[in-house]
């Protein structure tokens, strides 16, 4: 009952007061030239709803976020970024940290050299885009020598959502994962609300369908008590 | 002194009441599969200002326009798109009109073949990114049998500003062009200011660096101020 009325009233728990947090929000943009670049569709309202559940609980929170139009929140730690490189570097200077939250939809790939100059149309035809790999930083992070105690990344899908996140929680090394289906159908990016399941070592939780500030608290107090067990233990 | 008046005061000006004007306006999204696309840097706050300042001097105004963060203005039509082929349907439909305004920033290309679903990171590396050539949105208005009586283009340059506006404006067929530095440094993209070049056939006249509101009054009298000589003549 105290549990389920913090939750609903904001209020620090104990096991997360003075721990720091470092989450990460929004999209990512990888430019092309000086006036294009590759976006997703993800909004941060997922990753700013966590940064400020996590905050509200006590926490020290570092949010490090693409261009978003969800507003600064206040009484955090705030790193604006634009590119996966840039995001990677502002999470390495962020650490040491108790948890890492990666919730921002990190480009898997970017264009191999951007161009200095904005490309022209040409006779050529269209130019081809070579992209590269972006670094992986929720893999960055599970193994880095700084590897904060509980690792939690987010896998956004369109088809075999759970089996696709318990695959990618075992490749990347974090502790948790929560899926995420973003058919288009579903609305989930850019929109309020959002039905996600929690995967971990143990198993799969499906969490209600329920809006995004709901999902950021639920997690919270997911945390609240993982940190709560590993003290008594 | 009385157009001065005018101009300070949106009041509608005598040559534009009653004609329509078509007004591109935003980036357009090009989808790279459900979640990613590939975007540009225009913020809408150019063309929606002329689109709003066309309306006050009188005109019927339907606004295309890609995503923005701009409001969406009253007392026009209002069709919001997401990619060039969706833009140049839009505007296909509402012609006819008097004047065409292309001040979106058009995506010159589009991926060729969208995926269904989301592109997974895989083994074979980063996907090939095929690239096609967008509908020529400025260049189809120019030629189209229901050619507006003026049309008028954007050049978002970031070198050698005026001689490539003056190629395009003969290459495309529309008879003016307005000449926009975008280079990084000059902060036109997003930004509330901007530095215009007008390009007719009878040359160059450069606009004083101002608020893109400012230069939406500027754009709307030099308008009224040809369909007054159009009348006389």
């Amino acid at each position: 009952a105290a549990l389920e009325e913090a939750f609903h009233q904001h209020q620090p728990l104990p096991s997360l007061v003075g721990k720091h947090a470092i989450v990460t929000s929004g999209p990512t943009h990888e430019p092309i030239d000086p006036v294009r670049y590759i976006a997703n569709r993800s909004s941060g309202k997922q990753g700013h709803a966590i940064a400020a559940a996590l905050a509200a609980a006590g926490m020290r929170v570092t949010l490090v976020s693409g261009p978003t139009q969800e507003p600064v929140p206040a009484g955090m730690d705030f790193k604006p970024i634009e590119s996966a490189q840039q995001m990677l570097a502002a999470v390495d200077a962020a650490l040491p940290a108790d948890v890492f939250v990666g919730a921002a939809a990190v480009a898997d790939w970017r264009v191999a050299s951007a161009a200095d100059q904005k490309l022209k149309k040409g006779a050529d035809g269209p130019p081809a885009l070579v992209l590269t790999e972006n670094p992986d930083i929720l893999r960055t992070v599970s193994q880095h020598p700084k590897r904060p105690a509980l690792v939690i990344g987010f896998a956004a899908e369109t088809e075999k959502v759970l089996e696709h996140a318990a695959a990618k929680r075992v490749r990347k090394g974090c502790d948790w994962i929560l899926a995420n289906d973003v058919s288009p159908e579903t609305g989930t990016f850019g929109g309020t609300h959002s039905r996600l399941f929690l995967v971990t070592a143990a198993g799969v939780t499906p969490w209600p369908h329920s809006a995004k500030t709901d999902a950021a608290r639920r997690l919270t107090h997911a945390v609240a008590e993982y940190f709560s067990t590993m003290r008594d233990a």
